[in-house]
């Protein structure tokens, strides 16, 4: 009777963003995951690499074991 | 930094709900809320009613301080 | 960077409950579990057992990859 | 039947903390909050304060409408 979720602090996108619009990407993963949405958040590639940014989250979803996440990339670091 | 959320146990539809299809609802609810996905919850209209079946959340979307769900009802109570 | 939770509706005790005074038991489960607190759930000793009654967990403590209950039993099923 | 939650990313301590041991704190805050546990995260005296360093949180406590978290200091930043 419980649900597994996965509780996330930041994004890592392994590459697999999509762009939407100019500073707007939609990101798929697996298995259902709580993202703070509306408050900024790192944005890494992978779990070791530096920060991309900082970027929010303005739509989540959960649908068939998967999340999809639609973000705005709000700073670059300068250093990328 | 905080994001506000509510955690929900069953889905109290106020009379809301849309048809989707013929077992298939949609319910829009205001702000962030949590609730188990793919998992048979109760339903009541109204937070004090008698429950009036089974149903399972088959998606949820947070956007724009709103909560999304698609609820398919499993069983209905027999005295409604 | 995530950190793997489950969402719980209900108290399944499994018999691994222990009475702390009348009505208040502890229950200590493995991993990290997310339940309602101060209010009111159905309480079974397995997912497939009929519900034993209604309960509100007072106190939840996550430590050391395990989540400790301390719920007050409200309500006994009649029928047992 | 809801209950608010707060999902932090963050620890913020407004100067409340209580040391334990050497690096180990005590942080009580109003409210059910929940921070994920045994991840390092940002750790600040204000939300527009600069970080102070990098916490774990070992233990996280729910009860009577507060939240009390253990958390060990892992780093500090040098700049502080």
């Amino acid at each position: 009777m419980g649900m597994p979720l996965e509780l996330n602090t930041m994004i890592i996108t392994k590459g697999n963003e999509k762009r939407l619009e100019e500073n707007l990407f939609i990101l798929e993963k697996e298995g259902y995951r709580l993202y703070p949405i509306d408050i900024p958040m790192d944005i890494r590639k992978t779990k070791e690499s530096e920060t991309r940014g900082t970027a929010v989250i303005r739509k989540l979803e959960w649908e068939s074991e998967k999340t999809k996440i639609t973000y705005q990339l709000i700073s670059l670091n300068s250093s990328n």
